[in-house]
């Protein structure tokens, strides 16, 4: 798939045009009349009197990416699809293109994650955002942990409560799902346990070291990312005092070498006295 | 607008008047008993038998108000304007001053926000009022990200829920505020999420990742003022340390330096006794 | 009031008395025995069959802790009261004493803060209360800020929903209660705004920023501590590092001090050389 | 108890066994399977159709598990009873094998706590939990405080609200169940104190502090979590620090010794000099 030297100059050429500061602009402004828009069509009173509008402006925005999109394929081939964020791109705008009828309805809903798009387009969001999902694999560890702690305790409490409360602990999702309610506290007593203890008298010896364990471990988790931001920070200003003790060494051993070679021409020139003394 | 001399030592005189201890006394202590009548004002029984002495006293401390403020401006000018404390006095207290009536009437409601002016007179109440504002503009990129979330999120749950719970979802604003409860976590499962289950057996498939990436970042909000409060610390203490590198080097060099020069001053002593032998 | 000898041997011998560990460790068991005494009181099943002896046994201990307490006033006079700990177990003790009986029948139910003695008595607990109270100095201003906060915001609730929602509302007192439950975010929404939204439609205005500015007060109150804690730790850290790095400036000082004596030492031998040929 | 040469070496060969990757791999699978195996007997439907299977099977991979802990507790003995892992490994397969009848139905549900032993095989889990134990030590003091507060509190409680409130506060296990409702914040408005309020109307004079002391001593229970942490943290760097130093220091001085050695030889020629100028 050799690229033939017109073709390379004109993906060259492509590539300019997409980087320029204007172009980046104009993208990021119609991100935002699509996000408008999209807001709008929430609204029945409006797309009663402008829902045709809103619909064509949204197709025509919706050309725009579509266009960008494959331009950025064009220019960059396999390496669009190696990019995280420009993946992310393409799978926000493709998901527009699916037809949303039928089994797919749902993903009319979704056509807003477009949007989203705005987070690839402005560095500082860009930064946060990276910042937040590298926070995430240094948490594997107390995740798993955690997933270990849910499922364990899900069969447990399905095995013992769910016979008479199907409607929490029914089967296993019903009562993950109500162990993660219980995890942030939400009802957990009123709503939860209080009902449960009036049929199992014992069952708060299954639920406080439940919550203990839980949000302790969420409190590590959380501390673990707390610990490692504050370990950069430390880490810098401990390197750069690392730094400025050597530089310290070395300017103080220059300065050593420098004085000692200094008395060394002394020396020198004594013995050339002595030396000269001697030859008389 | 060139100032007569006779207007500006006026303007010097009437300056160190309001910037006397006493002076800046009385305020703070006008504010304290102005806060104890408004107060009193919300209590019928004391409306009942003082509210003609409790509406004079108001409309007298409230004058002072207007006379020190008036003042002020008078004393600093456009320079008054620029001080983000000034304007909150100068605010405040013009809320008093618009009739509470008609579309205005909950302005009545809003005089006591004159009592935040003790923030302005005290000034530990100050730094910390100042130091809470400072942490906000570091916050701003995941702040916005944050909008983002809501607001893709909001979209999303009025298209998919909206038609089905009008009350929690029925439109951008209400999606809004539901979704602002669930990240609180206030009744987010008992009260929102379970019966919509009844509604889409699948609603969990939103809720959940929204609670999560909604804590996450405001997690991680929470972190960066953390991290931002301990770099100030460590920083403070690093350069602390540089210096004293810095100055440890500097006195060794000094140290070396000087007994260098008198190890030289030796040896041109022996350079002497050398050439002197050597003129013998 | 000056002390006889004889008064002075007295006190002298019975501090010693109440300062050997058999005596303290013997006040401690009987802090424990009580508080099971106490607890063992709330049941009505063991009051019925045991209540009398459990009566007579708390008398006793009741009787030995006054004395105890009498000796301590009678051993360290004025330097007794000015003792915070001290202090304490003297409250905690009267309390018991006074006739539980008319409008102080709630000090039966308080008696069982003569357990909290046993703070006083293990010394890493005293250890964990005493870091927990001197934080709080540190605190002050924020909370005088939040202080602030919450009367603006009673005062303003008060006026705008005294009158529909009295339950909530209807009074300073219940203003700030129901303030401080909306803070902790329990039923902030399903259980107060959205009730109020029915009737002030833009009751969130208010309550969206209260729950802002309040949590996040509380958060930077929390912050504060954090910091303070790290501080203490920083420092500790920081001046062995100012030190260490003094220690090895001296050391290297000293060290060239005793290398160039050692110079000087040669150079002068050198010299007397010189002069040794120069007389002859 | 001699061990005879023959039982040494079987021993040892058998520990070989235990210690191969592969049957370290295949033990781990069989808990991943045997988790599955007891997340499917939750659902009624696959018991109805693979029910027998899924016993027998469950039956065969519980009689794995004995052999190999039996094997471990052979290899090891006495040992095998002190490592906490390993009891924790010989307790959870032991409750698979108490008669699940009668008084003892309960542990049919616990049986999934063998899925725990993923922790004890999976290093990173294994280091995650141990991080999080070797945390609570530190945590004791507080915690007796804690313990203290919720004691004297649910005294109290139970004594001025039992007896027209039995559900909550009946005894002193219900007061405590309560109490630490409360203290999560989950409907502690709502819920209990305002239902209370109807009744003793000064019941917040107690509640507001029980949740101000008791959120205040698990937030400090926290900090304390984070300093340590953060402390083991700078302590690494500052020691690194000091060690730099250190060697900064030697190197200077080594340096120093050697530059003031060549001089002393340059010096030492020169007495040679002298010295030989003299002898001529």
């Amino acid at each position: 798939m050799q690229a033939t030297p017109v073709e390379t100059s004109t993906r060259r050429r492509l590539q300019q045009v997409l980087e320029q500061p204007a172009v980046q602009r104009s993208i990021l402004l119609l991100i935002v009349i699509n996000a408008a828009i999209l807001g709008m069509q929430t609204s029945p009173a409006l797309v009663a009197s402008w829902g045709e509008l809103l619909r064509v402006l949204d197709m025509l925005i919706l050309g725009v990416f579509v266009v960008e999109i494959a331009a950025r394929i064009y220019v960059h081939r396999a390496a669009f699809f190696r990019d995280p964020w420009s993946l992310f791109d393409f799978t926000v705008v493709t998901i527009a293109l699916v037809p949303a009828s039928g089994p797919f309805s749902v993903l009319r809903a979704l056509r807003v994650l477009r949007v989203m798009r705005m987070v690839t387009m402005v560095p500082s969001m860009r930064r946060v955002v990276g910042a937040l999902l590298s926070a995430i694999p240094g948490l594997g560890s107390i995740a798993m942990v955690l997933a270990l702690v849910f499922y364990v305790s899900a069969v447990i409490a399905t095995g013992l409560f769910g016979a008479d409360f199907p409607e929490w602990f029914g089967n296993l999702g019903r009562s993950v799902y109500t162990l993660f309610q219980v995890m942030t506290l939400e009802s957990w007593s009123m709503g939860i346990v209080r009902p449960l203890m009036d049929v199992f008298p014992y069952a708060w010896v299954f639920f406080i070291p439940f919550i203990l364990i839980a949000t302790f471990t969420m409190l590590n988790l959380f501390i673990a990312i707390i610990v490692n931001a504050m370990q950069a920070v430390t880490d810098a200003d401990h390197e750069a005092t690392q730094a400025t003790i050597e530089e310290a060494r070395e300017h103080i051993e220059a300065d050593l070498h420098e004085e000692v070679r200094a008395l060394r021409g002394e020396i020198a020139e004594l013995k050339e006295l002595l030396r000269g003394q001697a030859r008389r």
